[in-house]
């Protein structure tokens, strides 16, 4: 099985380094050429451009957006030049809409199609232990399970149209951003009465809110620490407003990605865009007059 | 160190038991008092009225609303015949203009004023394992720690003016129906994708959100269990009412708490006062043709 | 037929002149007398202290809130000396839970009760052209007629409980904060696009929306002319308050007013509460980064 | 000057047919050519596909939405066929980002570019009273100010880029659908303190709010007449979704927007999206248990 991988960014690299060491044979395309370094160092084919990897049965893509996947998958031609039999697992977090449109598009041309979102950081990528939310064609899953297993901990699968998949991601991200904002509107609730901020965030992630995303999260609100960005805030406010899309079209009112919406967009008018998305705390603070 | 008590429902009863065994000596009050009939079989004290509680060297509260605790220690004439160097601990979530009031007139009687609300529900109590967010004069605070400690697994100090536990509280709580909330709007979004909410809340709280918040009201939302009630609706939209009451005090805009408000609202406006406050997902629900 | 007439402020005083120049005997009352200064000099009579008013027939009453309501009628001892028969009418925007109290007390005294806020400014009020919203017993309301056709254009009945009045001027002082708040968010955008906000505001209230309510504060809007205040911030929140409160108490989600309140509450936490209430438009700028 | 005329619904039919009166030579399209029937038989001549518009002087299209103007003027290759120095005059609601786009493609073929958006409805359009909303070159604006003069009452321009008359436009229609909204919480509110909803809009659309945008719609919300739609429900939601595209572009946060959309997205999953835009006053009522 010949494995194509596309988008080496911090995740992408980690994810094509495991299948490597798998000892699955891989060809590696990427923008900056650089960055497939390493995995051509540790054994990895390059390919020149993405046409190239029109020869694998496999081809996973891990790319930034919703503009970058169409060029590299349909607008270079690659697509129209995959095997039938061959198949696309989509790894990226990408908007409904799209999702669908690619469907159908694989569809015509014969080629599998598999969304395959994750849940995790690039260090969860490196230690092999994502959650991948999946799904598509239940017997071309099977048949990249393997895959998936070297890449995480846990295939969660959530039903036949890959569409279904991003919205799931879709809805978890939202979820993680209106942690933020609930600790950002309390933290500023807090400290407007005399409470420490870093205190009241340390108690409610030790106790009813001990999970990964309030405490990471929360420790960063506490220290106002937003530089380096993790997940940079115009990324949130792209995801955010992935949700409100998919709710437009499916007719689903949500007002807290509404408020989350407004208040993405207050950071960046002033100047916050580059932070880290739970500099979302910044605009509750400032406007209680913090 | 003679101990009083005062509101003896599914919190105080247990709370009032664990003190009870731990050797001290209690009097107990409540409004109907058969609810304190096991307490007194135990060995407490009864108080046929409040007053009767004035001999005490500590009187701890947990009584339902600002109402019921303004009626039961003030109006009844108990803090006016308390003796000075006693001390009051209030235990119940109250507003923070009442918790500054009450602190003016416990002084003015030379009565010590603590607030301690508490995290947990009436199983936590019991087993002593309650989070205890204190605040108020350290020198009181230090008095009644062997209470704390036998009444829960961890004191959380905030700060010497009590209406500062108050309020760390209120944003606990709002933070709790923030997350119910999320968790709504999330489901509403991928059910209008044909994605089960049961899948998609079994995810999210198996991974980013594996705290006791989200397990535990993910699990009523995805099986639309909401009665019996662990904590009603109305009373969740009181706590986000004390939220926006001290917001509008302090002047702290909190938009998702305002969204909390109108989404529990249509709740109670269409008959799900009395269901739990997780029923708080049936209006996102309903709103996206659900 | 004996008036009494307390509260002088700005609109009181114009009110009561027209009262007095219409040939009613009158006794005013004010907290700082130097306010009831000129009536005494065109004819009225002085009353020291509000149950001074207790001999009148009918008592109009034009005070700052609700607790100056209760304090000058309620505490003071007027309402119970009042003769059984007189009639009171609070011309004044009080909330509705107050309103509803004071139709019980009223009655259990025997004593009228009407319920008849105003629509205008004093200037309106000077000409005798308010539009005076009215709500009780229609024999009363029949009765006070000939004042109020002194006092106003017209008279809208509204219903025979007394709280129904100040439901609905609770709700049109909302719709004026809202086409504040709509203008405001219109300019921020027009204006992030290179367009005048004065062009903007000015094209729209010379066509859809040629209203005194649009005109009036669109001009304070595009000259940012927003001191000395017509009518303050803090109040237009307070007023806000009383829509939210009232919306709370009979279950009507009302999402522009929270959106309303959050936005006060930012431009007051800035310091702008002493501003004109249309001065709300400064936090639509200054959240886009005007 | 011969003048081209695409885009024959109920607005552009009543304005090509007054340029036609006016005694301008007159070339007009539609995508069904019955609605041009009226015109041809008053002199018009009929263009059997767009791109035999091109040798018309002045263009000018009254298109459904931006899909539609892409195809009729790009897509058909009308653009591309006209003559250096002839100009489009588009008189649609169309998006700030297509404005943009297209402002770009038409100086790069050496065509003018006009955008012009009108306020008014048919019948207004009949009467040649529309205000005109302009923005882009003074000089073409100056050149077509004879054909403006016979469509409308007014011209109020807006600036040099064609997208600051759009965006004037978009935040008109958000000022609208907040007039909408607002009446329909107020009358939410009123009706649930027993007040008749019709009583409480005839005296706001009689007083402060006597403006013709308030008085329409209240007049349709009092008598909740919402079929046949003068302005469909999902048109609406277009628009706003246009405002919060536009606000989110720029970095303007519009909170009232976000509740805007959020409603209208109820109404639709309530299956009233066919209904008049004034409709919206629907989920205020059911929200409210009405």
């Amino acid at each position: 099985m010949k494995i194509g991988f596309a988008g080496l960014g911090g995740m992408g690299r980690a994810m094509a380094h495991n299948l490597l060491q798998a000892g699955y044979p891989l060809t590696v395309w990427n923008r900056s050429p650089q960055a497939a370094q390493p995995l051509v160092d540790a054994g990895a084919r390059l390919a020149a451009q993405p046409a190239d990897l029109a020869e694998v049965d496999i081809l996973i893509t891990m790319l930034a957006n919703d503009a970058a996947l169409e060029q590299v998958v349909v607008e270079s031609g690659l697509l129209a030049q995959m095997r039938p039999g061959a198949a696309h697992v989509n790894m990226a977090t990408i908007s409904v809409a799209l999702a669908q449109r690619l469907a159908e598009l694989h569809q015509q041309h014969s080629i599998g199609y598999l969304a395959a979102p994750v849940l995790g950081r690039p260090d969860v990528a490196a230690a092999g232990r994502l959650n991948i939310l999946a799904a598509g064609d239940p017997a071309l899953l099977a048949r990249v399970q393997p895959l998936f297993d070297v890449l995480g901990q846990r295939t969660w699968p959530f039903g036949e149209r890959p569409e279904q998949a991003n919205i799931v991601k879709i809805a978890a991200n939202f979820t993680l951003a209106s942690a933020i904002e609930a600790m950002a509107e309390g933290s500023a609730l807090v400290r407007n009465h005399g409470v420490s901020g870093a205190d009241y965030l340390q108690m409610l992630t030790g106790t009813l809110f001990s999970a990964p995303a309030y405490q990471g999260y929360g420790a960063l609100i506490a220290e106002e620490n937003y530089q380096p960005a993790g997940f940079k805030l115009t990324l949130g406010m792209k995801d955010v407003g992935l949700a409100l899309e998919a709710g437009g079209n499916s007719h689903t009112p949500m007002p807290f990605a509404s408020v989350l919406k407004d208040n993405f967009l207050d950071a960046i008018a002033h100047g916050e865009g580059e932070l880290d998305w739970s500099a979302l705390a910044n605009v509750a603070a400032r406007r209680g007059g913090l």
